[in-house]
């Protein structure tokens, strides 16, 4: 490498980084950038592999091959430890890199909230190693099922429990009910289905709270349809092996009167929720829920990294970045995507891809800017809308002022997402397995493999899925 | 389930089983499959998954799906651990189970031959778990020497030694070798790939032992032409962390010089191996080769269930079968596949799917017989030829009397493997990825995933390939 060209380091290979490292490309810079995998993951669609819809494969992308013929751009596939402000460099588990420039994208990971025991006993849906562990235990879970006599064990096998109403916990609702009544049904002709139940949890009174009122009802009333009990001001207090506790606030009558109609929407009677109901009067709330499965969607907060190397972070382990996207009193640090705390005009961005992209590109640029001795630009976010997938057929799409609902805003929806995945190969792939699901209304990936999902898991075999599992 | 129907259990969903179950659809007997996994693994083309050619759900099939509409047959995801011949029960680690017939499609594993340091330090292609793990083992090797500064080191990286001259190891040496010299040279262009070696170890003078010596001749030719360092009579004596230790028949000096054509196939005296042959005088053999990567495809066994049953095996695992698949004493029990040491007239059959088809079809007819209180009748093996696929565009076919060389055997060889594929998606997406691979010379899959694979490995990221790994 050249002494007199600048070395730009990125960290973290999500579309922020990515679309940083692109804008820099064939510019006189020596780049850099700092993963720890060695594949792009296309983070929207990470419910699907863990509802057995798509191959882990198909949303993932090598890293190398972004850059293939982009010669100022190298890849190291590392975990970046430490940064030293003072002396510039970068500490990984493999070496020690020197910057002039670097553009944190490390992006976020899930927060517990320091509820406990969700850290031990829930999964989480984040990374691709989280979704493929969640699919997993999910068949597991009905292999299980399917040769558990005792009703009360069996119904704790059947009971799956999400927390949390935004697009993760919305998306994956719909995916895992449509997965259970479509294609395992006739996996496992055995299991009475009336005992499966699947269960949203949120703590506020509403679902996927960025998006207009319209989206939000019609999102709680289409999961509501597709048989999904979503329980609004329903907040988690404590997760034990086997128990979800609730914190209820029965204090308000409205929010009380709401949680009523979610629990039997058709008001049909036919929904018996005795069985997983138990009255508890201990600190931890009134109600529990008896499962073998909770998905915490609840929660996420900026990456370690930055806190880690005494940048000063939000409560949420965020850094709040200059007009410019750079941090206070280092000039040579940009912040981008979801990692950055971003105020536009009134309000915060929200943590989706389109900032990532807008913010890393701006990032890139201000560095070029910086090397040309001129001054670093201020980011503008054009909001190009945002959406919601509840099912098949159904999803929300809000863009501006306009709303779109049900079946054109799904076909919306789903060629948006192919279009966005990085590969021509990726997209023949997914579309191949979305033909499959939609219109066979089959699932073709529903393997448990490979078995031993996620590492330190005690659980060799699907007897006995795994609650006692560690995060990777 | 009614007391008047045979009971049928099957022991393993690979193709004997799953043909042996099929036969049995719809006839008054019920039928259950127990298998370790949840999904049939179609092995042929496992040396594809290793090469970061195919994902590994494209050649996995839900072996529930295969018994959708068959009412008469279950499905158990269970690990059997040993037949009470007495009380025709099988303990597994889920339940016991009861059979009147009891039909052993279990398969072989891997045999190391009691090598030193095989089981240890070496990888092995049997498995999809396996074939992920040495598919992540390879692409973390070049990320390792592509920042190895020490000469020893980074070649101990990038020398590959397989061992086993049969189909597998031949196949995995071609597409291993396809996989470095065309995208990974893309990908790593700091590495300088004339570092790079592949060394296939023969223990016999001739690879693919069971065809005619005329595609054994063009199988090894087209490896070298291809780059990979074909050694015969080399056996193996011991494998250490780092070090593979030959065994050489020096007293033969035919061997001796075929062994010395095969160092230099071109004459050129361009392939150094100064770097990694080092004289050595201990009793483990005269050579060693330093290498980090160590594929074990030498041999196989009966998997062990038969033996720690009582039921008597050969030397190497596999139940000696009577001329109509029962085995002696008890002709409740069927043996078929690559557990059964089938003679047909002159020879014993080799362990390939066709086998396992038309064992299992014969068996379960044979129940239907008993059943009917008729007469179990022979097996008899209808040959329809062998194939081995070398590289892109070169493959040997031997049907009967007639062989096929090149690129017209490798045309029969696509459409024979795509044909034979359980599953219609799974077909689309082999050839989706196939077509990357032939067309586009790229390898869509190469992604270090799980980054924790296999279960037991030390290392949880590519700084340092692990070497000292557990096989699941």
């Amino acid at each position: 490498m050249e002494k007199t060209r600048p070395k730009v380091v990125i960290i973290g290979a999500g579309f922020g980084g990515l679309w940083a490292a692109r804008t820099l490309a064939h510019h006189p810079v020596d780049v850099v950038v700092i993963d720890r995998n060695n594949y792009h993951t296309f983070l929207a669609l990470l419910y699907q592999v863990a509802a057995a819809e798509l191959d882990a494969e198909d949303i993932a992308y090598p890293v190398r091959s972004v850059f293939w013929k982009i010669p100022n751009i190298n890849f190291i596939l590392a975990h970046a430890r430490r940064i030293d402000l003072q002396n510039r460099q970068i500490e990984t588990d493999a070496e020690t890199l020197s910057y002039d420039y670097l553009i944190l994208a490390n992006g976020s990971v899930t927060s517990t909230f320091g509820v406990p025991g969700v850290e031990e006993y829930t999964y989480f849906l984040k990374t691709l190693e989280e979704a493929v562990a969640l699919k997993n235990h999910i068949i597991c879970c009905f292999e299980a099922a399917s040769r558990e006599m005792d009703e009360k064990r069996r119904k704790a096998f059947l009971t799956f429990v999400i927390v949390g109403g935004g697009a993760t916990g919305v998306e994956y609702s719909g995916a895992l009910t449509e997965l259970i009544h479509g294609p395992l049904v006739k996996d496992y002709p055995t299991i009475d289905f009336s005992e499966v139940r699947i269960i949203l949890l949120e703590a506020a009174g509403y679902l996927v709270a960025p998006m207009p009122a319209d989206i939000r009802g019609y999102t709680a009333d289409q999961l509501q349809k597709m048989g999904v009990d979503v329980r609004m001001n329903a907040a988690v207090a404590e997760v034990t092996p086997g128990k979800v506790f609730l914190k209820v606030t029965e204090t308000d009558p409205h929010s009380q009167a709401r949680r009523e109609r979610f629990h039997d929407p058709n008001q049909t009677g036919k929904v018996d929720r005795g069985h997983e109901t138990v009255p508890y009067t201990g600190s931890r709330g009134k109600e529990n829920i008896e499962t073998n499965t909770v998905v915490w969607t609840a929660g996420v907060k900026g990456e370690a990294l930055a806190a880690a190397s005494g940048i000063p972070v939000t409560r949420d382990g965020r850094v709040a970045v200059l007009d410019n996207l750079q941090i206070p009193e280092h000039p040579e640090i940009y912040v981008i995507g979801d990692l950055a705390s971003i105020q536009d005009a009134s309000r915060a961005l929200p943590m989706v891809a389109q900032v990532a992209i807008q913010s890393g590109v701006r990032a890139a640029k201000n560095v070029l800017c910086q090397i040309a001795g001129k001054l670093p630009q201020s980011f503008r976010y054009a909001d190009r809308g945002s959406m919601i997938a509840i099912g098949r057929k159904a999803a929300g799409v809000a863009i501006g002022k306009f709303t779109f609902k049900g079946f054109f805003a799904w076909v919306m929806w789903l060629v948006i997402h192919l279009f966005n995945l990085i590969g021509f190969r990726n997209r023949v792939m997914v579309l191949t397995n979305w033909a499959w699901d939609y219109l066979l209304y089959e699932r073709a990936v529903r393997y448990v493999f490979p078995a031993r999902m996620p590492a330190g898991s005690k659980s060799g075999s699907c007897a006995a899925p795994d609650r006692d599992h560690h995060h990777s």
